[in-house]
């Protein structure tokens, strides 16, 4: 009898050095999450060809946990100690609560089932999901945190303030939310979110060589039926959201998710977008610590009024087969072009954690044409031709 | 209003360059089909960097009519001429419509779909898709002829015959069949197989340069619940057609597919396995061309009997989501892995024919872990750890 199979490990942070090719000036060190689920990862914007090989930066093994902790940072970084790390971490935090909070009270039924896990240099993570509840079928809400060193040759800011010495191994810090949420109504919604943050520590080696941060993140929809006061409803709140730091943020980020979020083998989107930015470190950081906690606290009133008002609508079998035909396309995005996920299934991450964005469950028809001038072909339409909604 | 979204372009077969660094010798240029479907690619081995951008092939655009022709052949090629082209092709379409036939048959209700097309210069293709049958949930069998000519470099075996003169384009020939059945029952397996046959012209001005050729295809077994008499059927099937020709053909070639259809991410295959070679030139052609066509006439007999005895087996909700949760690795599979699938969503192939080997439905359940020794666990473990079934 051969041995049982072994389950995933329960690792959920591998990390991987890769190009970023899109969306980012070269030359350019950045740590992102996974755009999809909650997988931090290091990346390496300079588009050379021996930086395409990933490679494994160190990072401790984790241990899952049986109760959360008060807090993921390392003691040495006071905790509490007002820093941007520690605000941001407590802030994701917070939102997970309150996020889980509010989804739970709209399902009515479903509970979140919580993981959570640290690593003994500190770091760690905790995974929420809600399966096959009364209004969601799958709904995903992680946070996770991550102590690791990147290696010198990535720390290109550095470089300005050595001359012949080498600088050693970088350390850095990252912390982000990320969450996909499914509803089993055809006329409810997907939405996805993550917010996420990246720290070095200043190199020992390299005196006066700054700190590099930024922050990253987005918020987006993804509805199977078009409810045009949904859709502008929910872009109005990521605009405000928006409009209160910057005037150019709205525009510049619902063009990025426009971009972000193209399924190329179709020319279409995967939803009706929202906002998506990565790499932001051009503004104040406290003014981008501000602007990142705005958009966390926008998600529950952006999203909620709308399942609220359509997990009950009537519904036949042919709005939710087209439902599940979008939620193919989902699939598609995610395995096919998502960052995230593919460099996480690349890199051996915890599988569970980087999958549990996709629907619970998925449709592919032959060919399949929606009537032209029908709801399904306006929705397709709206995905091909991206519209201002506001 | 917005114009109306376009449908996908009729096009089944475009062709792109790209390095095939697994399971080929390096230095050789390929063409294979579509593993998972009936695209035809242009595939060059040579893991040079300069390769790894995709190249487009000049191929005709093809136009969809009505009735299928005769031959895909250009008449300069004699149609009938005897030649292993005209033989291979005769051969694809003979098994297309037995193996639709049978299909047909056994399902009792569903009837194929034929979308075919042709392109001025010759070539063409026919796909063939039964979908929400009685006992097939989506069934696609396409053939697909290409005449292309690929770029010189790509062309070595030419390079030992030149001196200064650097030679011109060269022109191929591909052909090949295409299959993947997804029947309804969590009981009866999935089947895929694909067999294809790459030929170039002699370059003109290569005088003496050998025309390259070769074969490639497999036919692999993907059950969601193990019947050990019907594994043992479907390898002594593969076996039996390939001992006909060499002893080491089976077990070589058994091999191939475990490693082939390996899902990474997950440390599993997709299935059972079967057979797969690909690039396959070092045996006599017309020996080659005789196990090609055994192996083709012998998916039938490996495959009807299982879905006969198993299309009608009572099962649950639970089978059916086991099932479900099998079809999501497919899905995996495909999107993640397959070099037909991965390199024609990136080359602007067509989207329909190259993705209808995703099965009409799939699940993804988070973190969920087969009870030890059951079933479904046996399964798993059988994907895990591949087993010699004969």
């Amino acid at each position: 009898m051969p041995p049982p199979p072994t389950a995933a490990l329960s690792s959920s942070s591998s990390l991987c050095l890769f190009p970023f090719s899109s969306y980012s000036s070269p030359k350019k060190t950045q740590l992102g999450f996974c755009p999809s689920f909650p997988f931090t990862r290091l990346i390496n914007v300079t588009p050379t060809r021996r930086l395409m090989t990933c490679s494994a930066v160190s990072i401790e093994k984790e241990t899952l946990i049986s109760h959360r902790p008060h807090s993921f940072l390392r003691e040495t970084d006071g905790l509490d100690d007002g820093s941007v790390r520690s605000r941001f971490l407590r802030m994701i935090m917070e939102v997970q609560d309150s996020v889980c909070g509010a989804l739970e009270a709209v399902d009515g039924a479903g509970k979140f089932k919580e993981d959570a896990w640290t690593r003994p240099g500190g770091g760690g993570g905790i995974s929420r999901v809600l399966q096959d509840g009364d209004v969601f079928e799958k709904a995903g809400v992680n946070i996770s945190v991550v102590y690791g060193v990147m290696p010198p040759e990535a720390y290109r800011a550095a470089k300005a303030n050595v001359t012949d010495q080498k600088p050693g191994p970088v350390p850095f810090f990252a912390a982000g939310i990320s969450s996909v949420l499914h509803p089993k109504n055809p006329f409810a919604p997907t939405l996805h979110f993550n917010y996420r943050y990246f720290e070095t520590d200043a190199p020992k080696d390299a005196p006066g060589a700054p700190r590099q941060w930024w922050f990253g993140g987005g918020t987006d929809l993804t509805p199977s039926y078009i409810f045009e006061e949904d859709v502008k409803h929910f872009h109005s709140i990521q605009k405000k959201a928006c409009d209160k730091f910057d005037p150019s943020f709205y525009p510049r980020f619902k063009k990025w998710c426009d971009d972000y979020f193209y399924i190329k083998h179709r020319d279409e989107r995967r939803g009706l977008g929202g906002i998506f930015f990565d790499d932001l470190n051009d503004n104040d950081q406290e003014m981008l610590l501000s602007f990142a906690t705005e958009c966390a606290n926008s998600v529950v009133p952006a999203y909620v009024p709308i399942v609220e008002k359509r997990k009950n609508t009537p519904f036949t079998e042919s709005h939710k087969a087209w439902q599940q035909l979008r939620r193919g396309r989902y699939i598609e995005f995610n395995l096919v072009y998502d960052r995230g996920t593919t460099f996480g299934l690349k890199t051996g991450g915890r599988i569970e954690s980087i999958l549990v964005s996709l629907p619970l469950t998925a449709r592919w028809e032959y060919d399949h044409k929606p009537k032209e001038g029908g709801e399904e072909w306006k929705l397709l339409d709206a995905c091909m031709n991206p519209k201002e909604w506001i």
